[in-house]
């Protein structure tokens, strides 16, 4: 957290003003919530995809295993992106909250365990994607 | 190339009709030589990144390491989207010309041989990702 | 967790018989807080790259710098393997285990607060890494 | 390519002798090609991957798919490493050719175009992997 936030202060201070110092703040509260979000929805995406796989249904479940295959590669960038405290992060956030919703509908469609959890996870995950680019703008 | 192609065919069949095959020719041929694209400007700023930390005066160079990083990554993601024809390989494609655009413009500020080689690779990787966009709008 | 688990059951029961069961749930156990070591690995040295690029010493850092992102990189391929239950898992985390060690002596070597906090982050990852392998022997 | 040279070039004055330069240009020939073999495996995974996933025996293919995930992302961090000439190129190369060996081991289990195609670049590819090694000794 403090080198997030470390990391943070450089930009901000190199970029604006001192009036910043609030948004700021807001940004590194929810920069590591989200990129503890990206953490958990990149897991359990990973878990869901094995998980799928071995369904007896896997059939109808084809584009649910490449939405789970989608959504941790983006995550993992967004993991990354924000750790090094990149001018990119909210691109990659932005694209992070498109990516897990779409993933976490089609999870909804499947009713074992796994694909549940895997949904909710998404969604938040979606959700403080959001979060931090609104904190960004 | 062939297997992607079958992989597009699949999903324009899914979704639309025959009068798109030339569309989707089109696509096709954009996306190898953009995942080809991505491949060079990957390795490219893997290159000039170890080089770059290795220049006299790497402290004028933090901003472009940084960005020669992230370029790294998202080519990475691009590559992958692409090749297992991903829908949301557009959405990346995006992402990836707008950060290979400002990557090149952080390493064309530099004289050296490894920063004009990455820029000019950049700006072709740039314009690949974009023509594929809009092939596929 | 309970995906992990179940992940877990489906390869033991496989490939051998009752009696692994205990250490079965050894591996389990060592699975989660090796996954979470690495995440926390990852992110540290990503915080700790930015932040050795604006150290006035940066020349004296390039082994760091470039040890900080090969550590990202193995400690994100350790997390996507044993998150999804791949056999290859264990030599994934061996390799994980040398590079996080080697990663750990490059930053100890400096007296930054962000560097020091990264060598412990690092040495615990290593030693994750490396139970989950004696476990799974 | 002349990137790669001058990095490697660094890395061998830096710890050996004269005497290394001919030992020094087979490794920097091995690594373009293995490099390239890489990226190429890379590909095809992926593209074999979306394929097994509508293949009608599907169910059969769980191992396949799954390790054709692994190899797609051990040849990424290969490609990463190699790239930036890390001092850990070999021990990644040398896991690499043990996980595309495995992979060629499934794939050639079906007598589909996709998988025969990426059977035989996951062997280059682990071939490239191995050549590399033995340079480096």
């Amino acid at each position: 957290m403090t080198n997030i936030k470390f990391v943070n202060k450089i930009y901000r201070f190199r970029e604006v003003k001192g009036k910043w110092v609030l948004l700021e703040m807001l940004i590194i509260k929810n920069m590591q919530s989200c990129i503890d979000a990206c953490k958990e929805c990149l897991q359990a995406c990973e878990e869901c995809f094995t998980l799928c796989l071995r369904e007896a249904d896997v059939k109808s479940r084809v584009n649910c295993i490449e939405m789970l295959r989608d959504c941790v590669d983006i995550c993992e960038l967004a993991i990354g992106y924000m750790s090094r405290g990149s001018k990119y992060a909210q691109d990659i956030c932005n694209t992070c909250a498109t990516i897990c919703d779409a993933c976490a509908k089609d999870c909804e469609m499947f009713q074992d365990a796994h694909c549940k959890k895997c949904a909710e996870i998404c969604r938040r995950c979606a959700d403080e994607c959001r979060k931090m680019n609104m904190a960004m703008v």
